[in-house]
């Protein structure tokens, strides 16, 4: 199994509707598997089309996945096609069509008979469990060529419904990956999570720590974060025990050059990693926001439980509601303006009094695409943070569109409560692009 | 050119780096073209599998439109490809070689050398101009096939760069597609932005009032909102702006039918229909946020100009927030509870008289995945309107995960904010799935 075509179908796709996100999922947990993506192919739901697809992918790959087509209407044709490319009939999979009828039954519907179609499968196929929608899956793996090329191809059909096909693909079909496989083929993965460095600032410190050949480097940019993931196989005869450990110490590598760069390991969140920050130190936090326009609080209450550490956060848009919310004074508005490490102070501290909390962020900044001048071009952003020690600032030159500064600043808000709470010796990441 | 075939290249898109959003786009712009995108091939930056996709994609399509792979570095491989698959020789366009010099003059930076290599194009193809990037993107129309089945292909090549690709489709594909065409081909296309109805209950809306043969209807739900996108085509010998008139008529049926459950035509989004009507009307407006933990602020502060009309945003997580921040009552908190109309309705008036706004909307509920009771289970919101008039408020059943409920909550209170501004006689939808 050296490579996988990935085969998506629906004419959602192919009409600007949705984006294919199960082909990049997918993609991605192939990559952590070791095994090589080589094609995506996706096509509307026309017989021809679909067909000319099948044989392509068969062609062109020896594990399928294809994503999509199993559902009960007329124009769900995957499990027809399959039949027709190999050349096999269909078989009715009672013990489907009695799951099919138990969970209509479960909902208290009635069962449209057209439901039914769902449980019939390719001869020689065997069922993959969907356990959270009416469409089973299956896998087959029939030879594919002819006389002295014919070779053994596998083939999963996985539906389209993301929740159901990254449920089934993790339950059955990666354990069937590795099993296949034998574990000393499979890496070994550690992912982090990263804040205050571009891409290849971190390309460059992780060369300078790890050599080639000990482990493969991947990136995964979503602005605002990057996740640094090191793959380690086995190597041959070596136990998963020791590989764990070759990981493990390349790891302690990353942890101590990167330092607080790093915010979480796995896939946490920032505002996660925030949130499990302040449990630690037993922390309550304010907000005080203003070119973030809510977005920090936001951020932050999509972890659940986090009431218990978020007392308020005072949204001030306007000059007035900075000073009538907040105590900033006027005269500070006045000397300093709205965009001002001293304006950004006040709000913190007039926040952090005012809620009873142990620490509050105080936010204002240009967001654009108006309000930039000479000395404060658009994405200049000021950031205090306030304690019953005192009060730190920074002011920061962000980049790119309203969004983008929005999101930037607010992740940098949310790193310095993070690096507070945890007692870093520095506060803020001298951003490193 | 009735088969468009979209060629997707990059080792990022099959690792589980980025998702296509390339191929998504693209779609959605031929299908409002009226030309059938009939298969997205995607394949990384390896010789051999991109001389497969190129053949493959000339096989199928007789429009093929590549994004990525003809930047600088080595593993930029498409600029070869092609001419290989073609058979034709390369030539240095001097006037790209001019502009890639300027650019890198003007950000005064020096040119690495390697970045003279994106002057290369195929024999025979047209420069697209790039005005975003180095890198400038060609067309060609070679003749494909042997002999008798030999026909006219075109192809594009563009920068797999979303920001470039997009405005090169724009300004110079598209209309190149149209003049192809003549204008009698493309459809004419009217979209509605809508909020309160599922997708299946707007298709059977419009099915009552729009014959099959009037226009295609095309939805494009990306949640919370679903897109309406009626497209007419000129008839034979029909003047456009016969066309034009015969989808005004269209559009006027489905105005009327949906009424206020259309919130923008275009491309509008409800952040900016809410702050239209807050303009419209001259209103000014405070928010009281506590399930949505600030992402209503967050959310309309992605207009700009905004601050005109949003004079604060009080999220109050905490009860002792609540009480502190806007004045809720200890009685109505233990009374009634925190996730209470009365609740909502104190805190609406509390935002509304200490910021001086003429509007304010509170919102209160639990977004789960705890704290919900058979009274109220997770997803129960409670909105409240305040004015100088008086206070009105809703109750409604959401459902989903965390930030789906938080998403659907924020939807609801902006919506509500816009029907009051327009003068709406029902401020909130029926929702109907």
């Amino acid at each position: 199994m050296d490579r996988v075509v990935l085969l998506s179908t629906g004419d959602e796709l192919l009409c600007g509707a949705i984006a294919d996100t199960n082909a990049q999922w997918l993609s991605g947990r192939f990559f952590e598997l070791g095994l090589e993506v080589v094609a995506v192919l996706t096509v509307g739901d026309e017989p021809e089309r679909l067909r000319w697809a099948w044989r392509t992918a068969l062609e062109l790959g020896d594990l399928v996945i294809s994503t999509g087509g199993i559902g009960p209407t007329s124009d769900d044709l995957t499990t027809e096609t399959v039949a027709a490319v190999l050349g096999c009939g269909l078989r009715f999979d009672e013990p489907s069509a009695d799951r099919i009828r138990q969970m209509f039954a479960a909902m208290r519907r009635p069962m449209p008979e057209n439901n039914l179609k769902q449980a019939f499968l390719p001869e020689g196929a065997v069922v993959v469990e969907n356990p959270l929608g009416t469409a089973p899956g299956y896998r087959a793996s029939p030879r594919w060529g002819e006389g002295a090329v014919a070779r053994e191809v596998h083939l999963f059909v996985l539906p389209g419904v993301p929740r159901e096909m990254k449920r089934m693909f993790t339950d059955t079909v990666e354990p069937w990956v590795r099993a296949q496989r034998g574990s000393g083929l499979t890496p070994l993965v550690q992912t982090f999570q990263t804040f205050g460095m571009s891409e290849s600032a971190l390309d460059e410190e992780i060369a300078a720590i790890i050599q080639p050949g000990e482990a493969r480097i991947g990136f995964r940019a979503s602005f605002p974060k990057i996740a640094v993931k090191l793959l380690v196989k086995p190597h041959p005869g070596e136990s998963t025990a020791a590989a764990e450990a070759r990981l493990g110490e390349l790891a302690g590598r990353v942890r101590e050059r990167l330092g607080g760069v790093v915010y979480g390991e796995g896939e946490m969140a920032m505002e996660e990693a925030v949130a499990r920050a302040l449990a630690a130190r037993g922390a309550r936090l304010a907000l005080a926001e203003s070119c973030t326009g809510g977005l920090i609080g936001h951020r932050l209450t999509e972890v659940p439980g986090i009431s218990a550490h978020l007392l308020a956060d005072y949204v001030v848009y306007s000059n007035a509601a900075k000073s009538d919310l907040l105590g900033v004074r006027q005269e500070t508005l006045v000397t300093y303006g709205a965009v001002s490490e001293e304006t950004a102070r006040e709000m913190a501290e007039g926040a952090r009094t005012r809620s009873g909390a142990d620490v509050a962020i105080g936010v204002t900044g240009i967001a654009g695409p108006e309000g930039g001048s000479r000395e404060r071009p658009v994405g200049t952003v000021c950031f205090a943070l306030a304690t019953a020690e005192g009060v730190v600032s920074r002011r920061h030159q962000l980049w790119g569109t309203r969004d983008w500064v929005k999101l930037l600043a607010s992740q940098f808000a949310l790193d310095m409560i993070r690096r507070w709470a945890l007692g870093h010796a520095e506060l803020a990441p001298g951003f490193r692009r």
